[in-house]
Parts: C-alpha cells; structure tokens; sequence
C-alpha cells in the first residue's frame, strides 16, 4: 500500500440499485412512478432559453422554495431544497446528528440511514420492529442523539398515524426527529401539521416519487425556522450552487397543477388496492401498504426463486437478501396494464408450483 | 439554548457571492461566460422528452463519463463526475484529505478550500503566495497530508508550467496532489498529460466556465482508477443520484462541438489580451493572467472606491475586502461590447480623478 492510499477514507461501497434498460420489461424495483410529470414539465422544458445556463444558478433557489412554501402554506424560511431527498437527509445527518449518544432509527426502513451514519461517524442503534413490522414507540422513549423513520416506512409500506408521530416528539423533546415522508403522498398523513408545534420535528419529502421526477432530483425539508437555517448553513459551506437551473425550474413548474398531482397519486392508489385483492386471492401476504409499493411474501413460494422467475421475463422487482427481508419481494405499483402482466405470471407461476 | 440544539454542526456560514438581477447590468463578477453553450446544447433541450423524468437517473452518468474519456484521450474509469467542481473538490477533501498532518494549499487562492477544510476538521496550512503571487515550491516540499492548488491561481489568474506541477508531483509521491483547473481552458497547460506517470495527482475541471454551463452544475475529476474508484466509493455512499438527467444529456451534447469550444474560448482571450493592454494604458497593474478575468490594481486609485462607482453603474467586478487583495478588483472577460462600456467608465472615472 502506498503512503497516500492510507489517508483514503474506508466505506463500504453502496452498490446502486439495478437499473435494466429495454423497450418491453415492466420496472416494478425502484418505487418510481409509472406516469410522466404534470404536463406543464415538458413545456416548460421547450420554453427554456439555454443562454440562460451560462450563469449560475440562483444558491437560494428562490422559485423553487417559494413555490413550496405556498404549496405547504409554511414560509419559504422553512423550507430547504436538495438534489434529490438523499442529499436533503445526508446534509440532515451531518448537521444535526452530532451527539456521543446513538442516533435511533428502525432495524428495517431506509437503508441508506446506516450508510450515512457510517460515513460521517455517527454511533447509532436500530431497535427491532415488532412482529408485524411496526414500530414500538417505547424503544424511542430512551436517551438518543436524534431520531428517524420513514412514514410510511420502506419497504414495509406502513405508515402510523399522526398521533404516533406526536407521541414521538412529545417523548423527545430534547431530540431533533426527523420523518422522512418520501411516500406519504399514497396515503399517509403529514406531519407537517405538528410543525408550529415542534421546533425539533423535521419532514423531508421528495419530488421522485408522487411528482414523477426520480430524474430531476429534488428533494426538500420542511421545519422550524432555525433548523432550515443550520441545515443552509452547512449546505452553503459544501456546494453553494447544487441545484442546476431546470430543477429550479422544472420543481416550480410540476407544483402549479395541483388536479395533474391529485389524479396520477389517486389513480396509484386505486391500482395498489386492486393489487392487494388480487395479491390476497392468490395466497400472498403483506402489511397493509400506504405507499406506492407493497411488501409481500408468499407462504409456500421462495422469494429468491419468484424473483428470479420474473426477471426472466423482464418484470423486475426488488429483493433484499437479508435477514427479516428475505421472504419478501417488494413490488412497485406500476399502470394498470404492468400490473396485469405481472399478475398473468404470477397465475400461472403459481398453478405451475 | 435548547437540548437539541447543542448537537446542531457549527460552522462559519458561506454567503453566495451577489448575483444582480436586471436587463441592463454589466455582470464582470463570477467569471461565467459571457457566451452561450454550443448550440446543440439548446436542441438537444428542445428534444428532451419529460417522461424520461420518472425514472432515477443512471447514478453512474455514463453517456457524460464516456463522452469526458472520449475527449480527454483517458478510459471511463478515469473519470468522476459530480455537481459542479465544488461538488467534486468536497467530495475529493472527504475521501483523500484524512491525515493528521496539514493539508497545504496557498493563502491566495479558491476561497472554498478553506471552508472545506473547516467542515470535514482537516488539519490545514496555507504557505504564502511571494511579492508577485507566484505558489514557492519550496513551502510544498515538507511533510504534508495533502496538497491542492487551482492552476491557473485564482483570484490572480497565474498560470505556472507543466514542469512546475511534475517539480510538485515529484516533491510529494507521498501526498495526494489536486491540481484543481477550472480555467485551464483559457490559456494554462493541462495537468492530464503527468496522469500516466503519476497515479497520486487529480486534475479537476468543470463545465461552468469555458463550456458557458454554471447553470447546470457540471464538474469532474480525472485521475488514476484507484483514486476514482475511491471518490465513487465515498459519494456512492452519501447520494447515488446526484447528477440529473439533463445536465448528463445536455453535458454529453456539450462536448460534441470542439469548433464552437474552440471558438468561443478563443475569443475570451482575445478580448482579455485587448483588455490587457487598454488597463495597462489606463495606469493599472496586473498579474499576467491565463484565465478568463483579470485581477487588477490602479496605484493610484481605491479599489473599492471604485468597485462601488462600477456597481453604480450597474458594472458588476468582484472586490475582495481580504488582506492581500483589498487593492484589487477581479474583472470577468465579458462580450467585447462589456468590455467597451467598462473601459468606457473607468476612462471617465479616472479622468476625474
């Protein structure tokens, strides 16, 4: 080894997700959504004038910030915009989590939260969920250095209700929590509301999933005033200018069309439930998903085999070998036509077994 | 002060630099190019389909990566790409700067460096710049755990030769070397042609500057596979995505159009060199920059005096209120029809004088 590869920081390297490329397969693996992005994105994108990316872009990413401040009726000191929601939680890692005592966050949920915790050094613990995957407050009524979940959670698709939230908050008061609510918009509720409330709550969301915009990466965090303010603090001591120009104002431009937003979210949902009839009539079982995917095993069918059953025919969807995971298969809510595809193998997989 | 609030990350806020909104305004101050990106750039814009949006982009950038390789005559696994060179830098202080002894970079120089240091508690000394602002190789031949330096400098737009690099390289095989050059493209020699030889140098550049795209966010580092597969390791592990799919279209069709870049930079010097020669007539002094601004200083006249007259008029030039540099102004290469109305200002203003 040579002297300057021992200054090298050591991680364990995240293997992003696979990413198949093809005319015919059905994408059901990475939560994105199956619709394109309010009419209003594709011509807003022929309308703009590419002399105006000789400059840089605006650091505060004004329209942007506004146009979310008014869409969460909050004012735009609340809100703080990243490139993607990865950026927004990592940046949130390592302003806030800066305690000798554990950050908490569930033993299955993002799993991403353990990797940032690794990189920035911060000592952590994840309390178990309980049988039917739910999590149990009084593991979070305990000294820690900060507190996370996803409502709903990943890849279980369960979301709590508000009043587990504000349980949480009430019972550390002394704690910054942050909700990661990248999939509340297929049937969770926002704890946004509990905002003027609680100074210490945080809520990121996402434009990758309800917005259909993976692509775009815009992420962004809504709370108190002085949290926004450590969060840009440290954000403008690591890259001034993240977000490019088309985010700014591509992000603006999905938020006006409200009616776009509310169908194509309401048109997933109505597939889910379908999908869970269908799922149940086959022998599937599932916790009752809020999100745009649901997390189902099969009692007498490997989930390994399943899942390499279906991507020979091109339908993907996500597997975790690991422990607690690995019965389960999590399925993206895909259009109606994907989802019959999916489900015509899934017949005649299963009368074949 | 709140419980939480202890464990918040302090750091010194960075304040974005001014960017004036107006018709009118004459913007000499953030050395962004006063040119359009090469025309595909705007068609390739025109012919983006948005429903490509909802999907994740490909973390990996690889039409951007390989079109990079492709023009700088070095292999994929050569080449790291990330949100703009800051994003870049950050990520390469991150992964390489994890030593106990002091990273070096000189006392005039990128204002970033420092601010990076302070935010991942790198251990740092900054070797003074001589009488004429030239980086002494001899403060950089002691022990280090790391070395950076912009070639061409800036503020002072110095360029030093290929042979002053390898004189670096060859003084630290034990360090690694970043040789950040950002304006390379508008008269310095690049650093590329020492990566064969030595696998401990990065060469960072990026799209802001002579490729007219700041507003996309676009930077790269270029470097030995291990040390590119270092820095992917680390920013795999912080955001998978952070380049969205524009700027890897639109960064791609960028570099399809050598002529128009050739051109366009081309025409930069010539305007700076002709800038050159109406200063020295006016009585200013200067280091001999090779990058597209000129750092500036009239003996005879205040510079900030003067900075504020300028932007009176709605002539924006950066001043530094800095020790070292509060004599001088650094003024952006603009159009040359920029330039005449500022030499038509300062030949009034000084004729008042």
């Amino acid at each position: 080894m040579k002297i300057w590869e021992k200054n090298i920081r050591k991680v364990v390297p995240y293997v992003p997700g696979e990413q198949p490329k093809g005319e015919k397969l059905i994408k059901l693996n990475t939560n994105e959504n199956p619709y394109p992005p309010a009419p209003g994105v594709q011509r807003a994108l022929q309308e703009m004038d590419c002399d105006a990316f000789r400059k840089y872009p605006d650091p505060a990413a004004t329209i942007l910030v506004e146009a979310l401040a008014r869409e969460h009726s909050v004012k735009p000191e609340q809100i703080f915009v990243g490139v993607g929601s990865d950026d927004v939680l990592a940046m949130a890692f390592l302003t806030f989590f800066n305690s000798d005592k554990p950050l908490l966050f569930p033993d299955v949920t993002y799993s991403f939260y353990k990797v940032w915790a690794d990189l920035f050094q911060i000592p952590y613990e994840t309390p178990k969920l309980d049988e039917e995957f739910r999590i149990r407050i009084e593991d979070y009524q305990r000294e820690n250095g900060g507190i996370i979940f996803p409502n709903p959670n990943a890849p279980t698709g369960l979301a709590e209700p508000l009043s587990f939230v504000e349980e949480m908050l009430k019972s550390n008061p002394d704690s910054i929590v942050i909700v990661d609510e990248a999939y509340v918009d297929f049937g969770g509720e926002s704890a946004i509301a509990l905002l003027e409330q609680y100074e210490n709550l945080l809520v990121v969301q996402t434009f990758s999933k309800s917005r259909s915009m993976a692509g775009i990466r815009i992420g962004y965090a809504i709370g108190s005033p002085s949290l926004i303010r450590a969060l840009n603090d440290v954000k403008y001591s690591y890259n001034s200018y993240t977000m490019n120009l088309p985010s700014q104002i591509l992000g603006a431009e999905a938020l006006k069309d409200r009616a776009y937003f509310e169908a194509s979210t309401h048109k997933i949902i109505q597939t889910r439930e379908r999908a869970k009839l269908r799922l149940k009539e086959l022998g599937f079982v599932f916790p009752d998903s809020s999100a745009n995917f649901i997390f189902a095993r099969h009692p007498q069918v490997s989930a390994e085999e399943l899942f390499l059953a279906l991507k020979e025919k091109q339908i993907y969807v996500r597997y975790f070998k690991q422990e607690r995971l690995s019965e389960y298969l999590r399925i993206t809510i895909g259009t109606d036509e994907e989802m019959e595809q999916f489900f015509a193998f899934l017949e005649a997989y299963l009368a074949q077994k």
